[in-house]
């Protein structure tokens, strides 16, 4: 049996989220279909299930431009995907996802995973960003899947003071839906907003001329970014609607604190829309702390 | 009669180029139909056939980041957008199109044209953008509509190479469709292929973790900025469809210098895929020479 690291990215929009259910269309779902399909193992085939175990489990429409996720397969499974093919067969796996996967799915790379690696249980800290265009924006309609306007224009200074109560060890009960049984205390190791300032797409560019530097397409959107060890579920996209509030002046920071100080779900920061958010980085222990930290997290965690 | 400059983007994906084309969906026609209705004229009015000039003629699949076009408009017709609305009225009309607009075209702002403005003929330079992702490249697959994949190593120093040989007056007949009695003598100002480095997305990040400096959505891409004075038909998708065979090895430097030496369309050099091309600026001389540039322009295109 081999473990394999899978690292990819999706474009969210076309899919109900990670997680496989029937009937809908889901990331886990086609990816597995994928490989039933070129490791040739029957779908349903109970001695070979095929399943992915993802690092961070985003919901329909939430993007991801660096998620993990492991598989284990059997050797002789594995030793299907080489054909002709003179590469190592982690290469020869990604190759042949590649071209039957759709175009809003991207395998970054696949890797034997390291001893004790789990790509849920061994992570330290996930990272997200979540993308906002204010009325001083001026938004490319590219764009448009992964970014949520707002006819507003937002104080970053007070969403930024708002970001700094979430840092540390908290309830986020005011912002999340709690799984049953589940908690909603998390670690969060940064947060900040920040306006993308508009800079040229090629920062050396020898051209005399100003006007030769071309934007990129992100410049002048506002983003929020935010590292904890684990989200609880919706508590990014409440609190990035929570934060907007307060930058539009439609809530206080008083009102933020008193969020932060009496963790009770009342229903009035219900997540905001999904295409803003994208998980950005998954975080790892060094490769002899794989297997302590997966045992530890998976002791204390239901997440 | 007034002259409005609508400044103006889209995601040329779903449209079958600017110009307008009975039955087809084209960004000419889609404004033109809202500008229709938000100023109450029956389309086919012939005393106000609310007619838009345009820049740049983009093709079908082409997008644009920064087009410009004008309007000629009777001040008893632009009156009607006010309504309510205590805004200048220009400010009225692009909050009246915004509100029907399809979300893939996205109004940046209308003004006043100042004396003598032509959209197109006053315009000095042309930039246009292409985004290719190569085999080294990271793809986010949100940009998949923006960028062309091509699934080799790309030597951008050839390309660059190839590049330079383009600067200056030349004939582009090697890389350009003539219209009908028309030239393919343009002046390129300045052209390169550059790597967007992989940076954050946000620069000046007070983090003092690394990892949490999330990076920009085109990180990685190889992207070939393009000025002059103005294009011939398919000339900036032939000119890197050309140099891509040139990055790749598929041709040598010289084969490119022989095109540029001998301008005839041996047809070897058509065009790439439109997705990865941008219209990205419209340069316009001070406001004091807008007309003398019109009419000399006026005098020597049929562009």
């Amino acid at each position: 049996m081999t473990r394999l690291r899978i690292d990819l990215a999706y474009d969210g929009g076309g899919f109900y989220g990670w997680a496989k259910q029937p009937e809908l269309r889901t990331v886990q779902g086609t990816i597995e279909d994928a490989l039933h399909k070129v490791l040739r193992v029957p779908v349903g085939d109970e001695r070979e299930p095929l399943r992915l175990t993802v690092a961070g489990r985003t919901d329909t429409g939430v993007h991801a431009s660096h998620q993990v996720a492991h598989l284990d397969v059997s050797d002789e499974t594995l030793a299907r995907c080489q054909g002709h093919m003179d590469v190592p067969l982690t290469e020869a796996l990604a190759r042949r996802l590649k071209a039957v996967l759709p175009a809003d799915i991207v395998i970054h790379g696949i890797a034997i995973a390291p001893q004790g690696f789990d790509a849920r249980f061994s992570a330290l800290e996930r990272t997200y960003v979540y993308r906002v265009a204010d009325r001083s924006s001026e938004v490319d309609p590219r764009l448009r899947g992964c970014v949520l306007r707002v006819d507003e224009s937002l104080d970053l200074d007070a969403m930024n003071a708002a970001a700094a109560m979430t840092i540390g060890l908290h309830d986020f009960g005011s912002f999340a839906t709690p799984n049953p049984g589940g908690t909603t205390i998390r670690e969060v190791k940064t947060a900040y907003w920040r306006r993308v300032p508009v800079a040229s797409l090629v920062p050396d560019v020898l051209a005399e001329n100003e006007a030769y530097r071309t934007p990129s397409l992100e410049s002048g959107l506002v983003v929020f970014t935010i590292v904890a060890d684990a989200f609880a579920r919706n508590m990014v996209r409440s609190l990035v609607g929570s934060s907007i509030k307060v930058g539009s002046g439609r809530k206080t920071l008083e009102w933020f604190a008193d969020k932060m100080a009496n963790p009770v779900r009342e229903g009035s920061s219900g997540p905001i829309a999904p295409q803003g958010l994208t998980l950005e980085h998954i975080e790892y222990p060094a490769d002899d702390q794989l297997a302590a930290r997966a045992e530890a997290i998976r002791a204390v965690r239901t997440l």
